[in-house]
């Protein structure tokens, strides 16, 4: 039997020329796999039919809009993932989720090898192929527009000579990447780190700056996790459609940063991720009302060491692993509700209570009936600072 | 000789009425110390007058502004301390700056002991006592609110019979402590963390949703440090001055928070810190360019536990300098200038550049010319994924 | 009824004393609980005897050995508790269960109070006050040495004059603590850290310098609990006393160090404790041999904070527990065996085995049939150095 | 003019044998370069001649003992640096200095190219070519053995055909990498984790089962610095040499490891490390002495990541230099006197005191004349125990 490979296929220029290109350089037949990710963009029926079209054997298409959210946006949001402060890690998370489909039907339709179209120069080849050893580590992994020469231009005069049914036949000025968690924007002009975005970029967010009403929205959480928009309850994946359209509305969620990546280059990105940063401050605020101090404190530090391993795309590594037992164990009183005000660009978090709230009124109040002991503060003030004490008697500190 | 105590003295109502309240109690003799840290408000020679006329022996004001800028607003700025991921440890900053004061003035003028005008229930009084312990450990502190019973009835009581010079005789709703890096605010309604902040509570920003046009502001920095804004040269304190005017003006830096207090509790805290904000959020950005990825990532968690110290008081403690030792060491490179747009509460980076950048264009870029070698992607990710890919051997993961 | 304090007793000449003490100074009734945390020692019932010869309304014993060794040593085991490098935090370890003793008891018995027999100087009072606060917020903590002035002289005339049952009239040299993790000795003569210890000092362990035959043991571990020595299966608590019984024999186990207490000041402290230290060598080294490497180093700075946070009371709270889950995760594949040399002082591992081994041999022989793609290499090398190389390029370092 | 290439002479088989084969295959002269860093061994003057009368066109020999000890031994153990809390990295602190010095040969005598004798599988290639690129990116790095097809049968092969002065014309059992620091050693039967070690791998050490006199030893530091033993004054180098010379002869330092390589496998390695063990062992006791405890424990967590970069090959990036300026502030004041017992394979501190000591008698001592004040213990335990009385109000744990 001919052997197989399944593609990791967009609908796009590069990943339907890749799949003749690559039946030809390598011999292999081609399985399409498209995985719906919340990319909006084109009927899913339509980019079946593309891929045999261009000569895939076979052709999947995949609804892991409801995997995605709570299995891997879920987790992100209770780990406040965002890379460099920034980045809530969109294409980072769905590598993972793809990479575990490709493997699956590898295994189920009896592929040796996976392929995708990514580039050698970024994060994504890592985690495709990364994930797809941690999970199924006898594949082996193509990548045909690094691996088998195929460039833009050769992509599109092949699709032209061959009649691919592709129907964008020039280059667009734009290098995207976009799920449901957000969407990444990169372009020449931008790669002067000094050039400011265009509005022209953005399509999940409005122009922050028009004037328009406040949208006031109430979200809540149960164990980290948001259930209820406005005390309508809802799944993971509706929430995060309804805060993509509420927050996107009033222009919440773009971010211009320059980048370190995993490949060891600095790259300028422009992201819109409305939902998620709408979503990552409001979770901020009711760990801030429910988490005990020292938890709080040491989880941002895990915060930024999973933000990173995902990044780097070690989402199904041991340590990333580990990492979600502790978050998880975190986030078992993280429950109660946020008052948020999108507006102009900002999601301002205005009110927040809980039936699991540590925030205990009757020590905080500076009004009558407090109840803190003022006098443990002394002694406490003593022991806190006996030991810069007893360096300033060595030290002997100028004044 | 009567004994000698030295009192940080703001000219309000408390610290007012603590200078013949503890000249009572102790028998000591108070001296009266106001220091300047861009706080605005009251003429600092009415300032000085008051204690006397209150009854200290001496009363010295110090306009420490330069000093706070450069000591303790350049190391938490290069630091990029923000408590809590929010707070820019405002309060804690001048603190250490104060208790400094108060150990030379104390010294100099042979005080035993210094005072200052905190309750038993919040973090000033561990910043202002532990900092003197780390100081001048042979000094005793002393907090008339706390140790001496003096409420704010009792105050208000006692300067109306003494006919102390007080203009406030009406407790003031709102409780507050500001310097030139922000402004705190606490007040009755706020203690339940499920109500909104109205916009009556700010002094330092505008209302952010009022219709203006957006300030565009070009700020540059030498080795992390800030030095000048739209090519005018000026020093720290001028670049607060008038960041906190031009951020002010446009909204930016107000933040509301459940926040941990290092004495076990948490508060609702209301902040207004626009020059803070803005600068951070630039310095990041130019970090971003200039840092090596690893001494970026770690950094990060450097901040945090810095901004925890400085909160806890330990500004003088041994960790918070060998912290310093490393930042400094980290910001050697971090000189450039970010472009900045400040606009309905929202200070957006959207250029940044620098002769130390290290951003490769030739690298980066997805136009010809590249010089990335895409060949060494496929051995890198084989080595990255090997301790996953041995891991699945073992584990066979279920797909 | 007379208000009830439940005390935890020793049966020494401390706690007995401290029974009619604390019945004058507070007229509440005394409850002595005496809890088996393998110190050995005097018969539990001559203890229990004791307590209500000195005056305690009731007096309980609980043989905790197994609950010690399940829950407290298991975890401390799984997080290779070394506080400082060095000292497996034996008193740590057995305040928080003989606390939750206590709370439980208190609210059984329907007392308000316990009590300990601590001074105000060390780190057990933290310990013991924590753990209550944290398990029963509700009941006050008593220590009669610290808080109603039974100094070691009044305890001593005390009890002659009451003739309390103590036969302990003379003030041993030795200050110990002890339980089947260890025992820790502080004597005047060492509070000089320039003194070295002598042989008097030591019980756990034989003097290792001692000529003898070595001792060859197999540990096998299951999800990083040791099951079996020499393949006779046995429960944790036997692990323990037969791990103390080889190894003390050999001498391993004896520390001496200057330690931070969590009051601020050094102290010095002779420890021995040959099972912890044999056992947590065997541990690591099945770690090395079965967890990922990231996994390992996380786990290293995870260990850190484990042992400081158990070191300073805080084993019931929020941060310990969601460490533990993390821990707990690591476990998992820590399964295997591992062959140690005890001899002279020193627990040496000679192999270690485990069927959950990453050891790849194919991947790590230097003899032909190695599978290791060593043209991976390269690769891995360009983009694993190219931050650096960018660096260079920027900084040009001299030779 | 022929390009030239300057490469890693060791005088062994492999690199002799790399002269010719690498300008065969190359076409590039060869530069050789031997780098004493305490190796021990030939005489350095017929290393030199043999790589000429291999085909060098020059040959250079260079004492770098000196420059070892005190620019990377003195960082390594002011970083008590011990990778997986044993290995104190041995060879990965003489990569970067004999990277270095390629370097600099390579720019002044015109090559363009450096080699080493490493194969694909380890972590020492990283670290050279690592080091070199970040020390001169203009240069390439070629590694004959990974790169040529260096065998080490061809190898042998080659010198007998070729009649190249190689007395060793057989496979040693043993593969070994030593310096002054230590001596790591493989072989075959180790690959085997499970095969203890035997008596015949080590060199360094004598076996520590014999009985023989204990040695007692006073190492002084300044500033984290050895600088005399036994009050005799004496550099760095001196100091290693010696303490080599003590700890080996009685049995110091010996290890057996599975450790985690970069490359991302497992590997089985046995050290034997007898300065490096003493003198960490001694360094950690002063730091106990003189380090404020927040310092030090911050500090564990610094050294464990310091450890990994420089095992990591990372010796001229960013971050470790930044955390070598933590370190050196950190060791401003570890200076004092430490007394240790060399025994048996033990190296036991029986004594420590410093003018820097934070250790203070008064505070600490439990006899009359204590001046630690135990009434603000109370009040310190109330305020540390708060955040978990709170939550245990909120969450009542079950007893």
């Amino acid at each position: 039997m001919t052997e197989r490979i399944v593609m990791a296929y967009s609908g796009g220029l590069d990943t339907s020329v890749a799949i003749p290109w690559t039946k030809e350089r390598t011999g292999k037949d081609v399985i399409a796999l498209a995985i719906d990710v919340g990319q909006a963009g084109e009927d899913m029926e339509q980019v079946r039919q593309r891929a045999l079209d261009c000569g895939a054997v076979e052709s999947i298409v995949i609804d892991a809009r409801e995997e995605f959210a709570n299995d891997y946006l879920v987790p992100a949001l209770k780990a406040n993932a965002q890379y460099q402060r920034r980045y809530p890690i969109v294409s980072a998370l769905s590598r993972p989720l793809i990479s575990k489909h490709l493997a699956r039907v590898a295994r189920e339709l009896g592929a040796n090898s996976i392929a995708h179209g990514c580039t050698g120069m970024g994060n994504d080849q890592v985690r495709f192929e990364a994930a797809v050893a941690a999970l199924a580590p006898e594949l082996t992994s193509i990548a045909p527009i690094r691996d088998l020469s195929l460039t833009r231009d050769v992509a599109i005069e092949y699709a032209e000579k061959h009649k691919l049914p592709i129907r964008q036949s020039k280059k667009s000025p734009y290098s995207i990447d976009q799920n449901m968690w957000g969407r990444a924007v990169e372009t020449g002009f931008l790669e002067d780190p000094w050039n400011a975005p265009i509005e022209d970029l953005y399509e999940y967010t409005q122009d922050p700056t028009i004037e328009r009403e406040p949208t006031e929205v109430t979200i809540t959480f149960e164990q980290g996790v948001p259930v209820a928009i406005d005390g309508v309850r809802m799944n993971m994946l509706d929430v995060v459609l309804k805060m993509n359209e509420l927050a996107g509305a009033q222009g919440v969620g773009r971010l211009d940063m320059v980048e370190d990546r995993l490949v060891g280059i600095k790259s300028r990105e422009i992201y819109e991720a409305p939902a998620a940063i709408a979503l990552i401050e409001a979770h901020t605020h009711l760990e801030d009302l429910t988490l005990e101090r020292d938890v709080a404190r040491y989880k941002r530090t895990v915060e930024v060491e999973w933000a990173n391993l995902v990044y780097d795309g070690l989402w199904f590594g041991g340590l990333k692993r580990s990492l979600d037992a502790f978050i998880d164990h975190t986030q078992e009183k993280v429950s109660g509700e946020v008052r948020m005000t999108l507006h102009q660009g900002r999601a301002v978090v205005t009110g927040r209570r809980s039936a699991e709230s540590l925030y205990d009124f009757s020590l905080a109040t500076y009004d009558t009936g407090n109840t803190f002991n003022q006098d443990s503060a002394r002694g406490f003030i003593d022991i806190w600072s006996l030991p810069s004490k007893i360096s300033a008697r060595r030290d002997k500190p100028e004044l």
